[in-house]
């Protein structure tokens, strides 16, 4: 198994892909493979001690901006990292892709060059929150805006597997975020969803409100990539502002400055366990391949942790579990002839 | 001008209703009508030291549950302290209503009621957030589930009005809640949303994402109802998730206990200024009269503090300035003949 890894993806790119595809290979005996401009990619493994280990370096000489619009990354950009990444899982000299680029791009050429599963109507990209119990699956955070009641039951399918696959949950909970408990509640769409929902073999436990996400009364929420891209982003503003707002409260305080120096290990620890780059970016689910999709402002760590996820989901055949539960989906629809 | 409060509504009323309205009538020397059954309220009343202070009762025998569906509350409970405390604001026997209680309810109740401002086809809820640099306000937060592009359009009227009248904002900063700032970027309804709020005379900034909710980059940030219920209950069960956490960390080392007690003072200023008891409540914009809807846990604090939003409302002519705001748009979009 090899991992492809995005060089020239993210803001501090190449140093910290490189780095971060470095420690991984070295801590998970995991095959690398550095895709983007060799120059740069080798500056930085010279920086590393590497040797023995079994990186590949593959060059791309163009770059996609971060800011770039996915449309004309795809068009006129045909030999950037990302294209040349996702081509090499498609090829087969890759089992993975994981890149800290613009996740338009990453998501729009992943989903070009690898195609869907059969079956799939729209991947959807997923992501792990801690919770106050560990951890849930939130998805769709932002691959699909505009989805239909059809779409959603997909998400709980994929949001299924991949919480077994790498949460290890056995017949994980799946709760559709609304805006009460009741089937009644919520809008056109969820109302829609949770009808479907009912019907099918999954473990449907009913809407969850947004007071559900951070709590872990459920181990998948699904939603559509609109409001999951908000709720994904509200709470990072959140928890950032709390942040803010607690250290100006300490700097006017000679006592509370005394206090933090006490309790910092504690805040570390705190920090350790919400923190984004422990858990490894987030999967496109429902593409036939794999791509892991890393926050822009990705920590070395981050994309260590991301190319572990990659391995992962390979190793345990995550896909193939895809496959199978929609098929069995698709044969239960059949019989109760729902459409 | 005196201000209504259902003493009854709310998963800790008599108790602290009661004792917010007296400390509002006291504090900022507002009459209050107390709404309920007049034993239980006369209770509460003779636990306080209520002498000479302006506090009528004014008696409802029936009470509307907090999970009670609005739709039964509305048909079946006439005598409810919600439906009469909208009522002595419809008689002109009040000039404000504050209700802790069935949120669905006192919405309904106060439309059905107090009927809406002339031109305004959706009330919305309206919450004061607290941001990185001070407050914003978040609107609709679950008045509305699904709502059209002209909905949106006078949420962002009426959130501008407000926002003057109660955070003193001249011409506020109005921003679209979406998942990318480009105007292409969006799902369907911000799209059309974008276009008609950029033709208006609002100071309309384009569209913000949900990293921007606690950054105070705009003053007020529109969206519909449900993701506005969601983004609202997200962020409370964040803060909830992310206060746990640090305390279960403290509580696992001396050191870190010993620190807590220097940094106390500090922690309490940094409560207090993201307290949502300290904003006192969410008015329902776009009625005619003024009903300000308070959390089902608010404490006696929250209520008084919702009793000085509501008399502040009054004073400051809010809904006029809706009124006059709303009239002037539909001039403005005559003379474009925008549809």
């Amino acid at each position: 198994m090899k991992i492809a890894v995005d060089a020239m993806g993210g803001d501090f790119a190449p140093r910290n892909t490189v780095q971060g595809a470095v420690e991984a290979c070295r801590e998970f005996q995991l095959p690398v493979i550095l895709v983007g401009r060799e120059q740069e990619i080798h500056r930085e493994l010279d920086r590393l001690n590497v040797g023995g280990l079994p990186i590949e370096v593959v060059h791309a000489e163009e770059v996609v901006g971060m800011d770039e619009p996915a449309v004309t990354a795809i068009r006129k950009k045909k030999k950037s990292s990302i294209r040349i990444g996702a081509r090499l899982v498609k090829d087969g000299d890759a089992q993975g892709f994981v890149s800290a680029g613009n996740t338009g791009a990453v998501m729009a050429t992943s989903k070009i060059v690898m195609k869907s599963l059969e079956g799939v109507q729209r991947p959807a990209l997923a992501t792990v929150v801690p919770t106050m119990t560990g951890a849930s699956i939130l998805l769709d955070v932002g691959a699909n805006v505009d989805c239909r009641a059809k779409h959603l039951m997909q998400f709980a399918v994929m949001g299924s597997f991949y919480a077994e696959a790498i949460l290890g949950r056995k017949n994980p909970k799946i709760g559709l975020l609304s805006i009460g408990e009741e089937e009644t509640k919520g809008n056109e769409q969820t109302r829609q969803v949770f009808d479907i929902l009912r019907q099918s073999s999954i473990n449907f436990v009913g809407n969850v409100e947004g007071r559900d996400v951070f709590n872990g009364s459920v181990d998948v929420i699904v939603c559509d990539g609109f409001v999951g891209n908000i709720t994904l982003k509200v709470s990072e503003s959140l928890a950032e502002t709390m942040e803010h707002l607690i250290r100006s409260e300490i700097k006017k305080s000679i006592l509370a400055r005394i206090g933090y120096l006490f309790m910092r290990p504690a805040f570390r620890k705190f920090k350790k366990r919400v923190d984004y780059s422990e858990y490894g970016g987030a999967p496109l689910l429902g593409i036939s391949g794999v791509t892991i999709i890393c926050h822009g402002r990705s920590s070395a760590k981050a994309i260590k942790n991301a190319v572990r996820v990659a391995g992962d989901f390979c190793a345990k055949d995550v896909n193939g579990q895809i496959s199978r539960g929609l098929a069995e989906l698709v044969r239960q629809e059949e019989s109760v002839s729902i459409r």
